[in-house]
């Protein structure tokens, strides 16, 4: 084998588009939930690697054969689950950055990785009408950065939070300190604050309702750190959400910061999956407030059509953000960086490689254009919207969070089953085997949450290919399966749900 | 624009296939180490994202024409700077798994995901003679996972020491806690002591020396820790390396386990770079004594043909690395994961989104088999043994540390330069001036270090397009350069360094 010889990476390299173009062309027909049991791959493959090269070729038939059987297909048109993760042209972007392979950890090691990470950062700061203090451009202190995920933007910037609490009060204090999120936060946060070292019990949980859309209450939040500050508590970082894992909830970023402005706490905006959205004028007010805020994060790989894996972060103050674990070492060097005429990124995240993200970011933004990226995001939206529109119209259901982005929370109301209006112990139940039996037919594919004690199933739209009809024949699996689990009576019960309903003025 | 619409797909994957072939094809032709200056791209891009989309093919004609001449070219035959990161049919893995983009952090997100990275990693495990009680496969409670770069592997496997101590001693003694490394230790080391929260002053380093390699000694590192244990603290973690960064150092595990055996602390060794190396019996032995760490890990990405991010890490007692960040989420939960039919990687690492890495490696281990892996070792370090042989015919020059594989760390010594013995700060002077000559041609790129004190120039080879031809050309650069930097009475000084050479019998 010679490696990188021009004529056999082309022929191979041709080879891989074709089979993944093949894949794409049939990707509706392999189950959207993988229907393999545990162990699977363990029991087929060999024990040892193998002695002697193998080909392409044998290679890609055994993906076919033994991999894609084993694979839930996220970028099947028929993928509703989590959040989607669904890129296109930015794939593009990926095979020239693993083409390139640079190592981007200082300026010198390839500067066309560090400035166009500025670049894109400071387009999408735009496009985001972030405040000009998260700029790297304006003389406010700010910058942004491409990290891996949300949970990388949220151990960074807590220990950023912690570093410069205890500069001034002193390391004996660190038992202290307290962190706040609300019971919707991504579990990223629990981690973050296990790895840099918070007491666990300093891990501040303000309770949400479903009356209240399972907002973080700026109310609670001050009577919390009040309590907390009477037996000695100090209150350092709060994380505020736009677009809650579970129900896609929005935090009141505004009235938050006013909060913690008071105790002079790091806030950080996590827009981990709705950040997206706010690329459209008309969801950007879902931002406001976020000048507030010390940093903002959100998922390019989430809806910005962009590969796995990569996190938008901008600090307003990076000389706070970067100074923890800015390194000193002469292998790494970099004149330029030293000079303060480039950025360091290695100083900007946990590790000191670094992939040339920036690239993909930059073809996915070039090929579709501004105008490009917020059709795909409204089409999203609007299919989203159509299916809240058929689960209103089912009297059987329920929507169960109020619909913002393209997420839509629902379930079989406890009134279908025949059981009264809080018995959700067996609509939870009930709803858990519906979803299963929707994912078992592989023809779509869902998730659930469980939030105040309900158990909802999430239909969320994002993968590029889903079309309207494939919203609608999800819709329509999702009828036949709870018909057919709520067995022959079911039309007496739509009846007396329907009546209950009406007498309950729903 | 349709997203992924198999013919458009198709037409332009096969462009960026062709592009990047081409680029190879050419890539002699550039200057290794990007000559441009700080800010070049940041001035020629617009300010602000493009309203409309625009075409692959306009893309691509700014890529050669913006990104290229900004790239520092780590695929180039002729660099031999930090350590090398050259993917060869990892590129394809790469395509792969940016195409199915799954994100696989439980088991049921995709099956293939979590199963083919337990595979790939008892299938290194074996290559490399790792103790059983590493493997997932036998029933010491061990396992394998793939994590971006060694700092990860750090800051996990410290934390987890951290919070098996703190488990039986009690929170309120984290200030005692102390971890230990020396001063060849890779930089991250303190990144990760930092972020879990290890007092600044209870980061040991034991200290060096050239006479000794730069090798840990365990007799100084018992001194230290029983001189600490006197004064209070609590010795929790060792990070021993098996081929340092500036001078591939390799310190002696088995006499350190020994010792920290005594203390009970967790022993992670760090192999980021030579551990490919020891998938070669005849370098295995550097790996003795690894059956008393409690972690191993080396970067797949560096030397094992895999693009980055890839870092191998094994840890002999899951359980212990697992339990600092598990967390409960019903989002996230999976029944196959719950009932220890699968191995559940969100709980191995800090994020909780994965890319399918096992699939790119999958892709190299295949394609090359175990014997077409040793010759490419076998052939790097053969090339780097020629160089190292170069340098010791030309009297100008010596080696500063033994080479063990394809690093050769060497300098213009004191003599040539007209200097007495222990002048190293002239001798570094000239050297780093003779080192940025050299990279000012673009005809090749090495990069420094400092250790003891002294300047040293340091010689990678590792590039997979790499052949003999290039290594003396490298060689050759770096002769004339010297030559016309020590000026005409060159010949002089070196008849009197040969003289010296030989009156103190070296």
């Amino acid at each position: 084998m010679k490696p990188l010889d021009p004529v056999e990476f082309r022929r191979q390299g041709h080879m891989v588009i074709d089979f993944l173009a093949d894949y794409y062309q049939n990707i509706e027909k392999y189950p959207v939930l993988s229907q393999v049991k545990p162990g699977y791959l363990l029991e087929s493959l060999p024990d040892c690697a193998p002695t002697y090269p193998e080909s392409v070729e044998a290679i890609l038939k055994d993906v076919q054969k033994d991999i894609i059987p084993g694979i839930t297909h996220w970028q099947s048109p028929n993928f509703f689950a989590y959040f989607a993760c669904s890129p296109t042209s930015s794939f593009l972007g990926e095979m020239l950055l693993n083409g390139f392979n640079v190592v981007g950890f200082n300026w010198v090691s390839s500067p066309a990785a560090t400035e166009l990470e500025i670049v894109v950062m400071e387009w999408l700061s735009k496009l985001l009408q972030l405040p000009p203090t998260f700029s790297s451009s304006s003389d406010g202190g700010g910058g942004g950065v491409l990290l891996g995920t949300t949970c990388e933007a949220l151990v960074w910037t807590m220990l950023a939070a912690k570093e410069k609490t205890l500069d001034q009060i002193g390391r004996e204090n660190t038992y202290k300190l307290a962190v706040y999120c609300s019971d919707q936060t991504h579990v990223c946060f629990q981690k973050a604050a296990k790895i840099i070292g918070i007491q666990p019990e300093n891990v501040r949980k303000v309770l949400t309702t479903r009356s209240t859309n399972f907002q973080l209450s700026p109310k609670s939040l001050d009577e919390m750190i009040k309590r907390d500050l009477e037996v000695g508590l100090i209150p350092i970082y709060l994380c505020a959400t736009v677009g809650t894992t579970s129900t896609t909830a929005v935090d009141p970023l505004a009235t938050l910061c006013e909060v913690t402005s008071k105790y002079n706490m790091w806030v950080h905006v996590d827009a981990a999956y709705a950040g997206t959205a706010c690329l459209c004028p008309e969801f950007r007010h879902f931002l406001d407030g976020v000048e507030g805020a010390s940093s903002f994060s959100f998922n390019a790989h989430k809806w910005l059509l962009t590969n796995l894996a990569c996190c938008c972060l901008w600090v307003r103050n990076k000389s706070l953000f970067t100074k923890p674990l800015s390194t000193n070492s002469e292998m790494l060097a970099d004149k330029a960086t030293e000079s303060g005429k480039a950025v360091g990124y290695k100083e900007w995240q946990i590790s000191l490689s670094r992939r040339f993200q920036a690239l993909k970011l930059w073809m996915a933004l070039r090929s579709y254009g501004v105008t490009g990226l917020r059709e795909r995001i409204r089409k999203h939206v609007k299919m989203a919207k159509d299916f809240e529109g058929f689960v209103n119209m089912d009297t059987r259901f329920e929507i169960m969070a109020p619909r913002y982005f393209s997420l839509v929370c629902f379930r079989v109301s406890p009134y279908a089953i025949g059981k009264h209006l809080d018995n959700d112990h067996e609509a939870n139940e009930f709803n858990q085997k519906l979803l299963e039996s929707v994912n078992a037919t592989g023809r779509a594919y869902m998730t659930n949450s469980v939030v105040g004690g309900v158990y909802i199933i999430r239909f969320v739209v994002g993968v590029a290919l889903t079309e309207d009809r494939h919203v609608e024949m999800a819709w329509k699996l999702v009828q036949s399966q709870a018909t057919s689990l709520l067995g022959t009576s079911t039309l007496l019960k739509t009846n007396l749900c329907n009546h209950l309903k009406k007498q309950l003025g729903m």
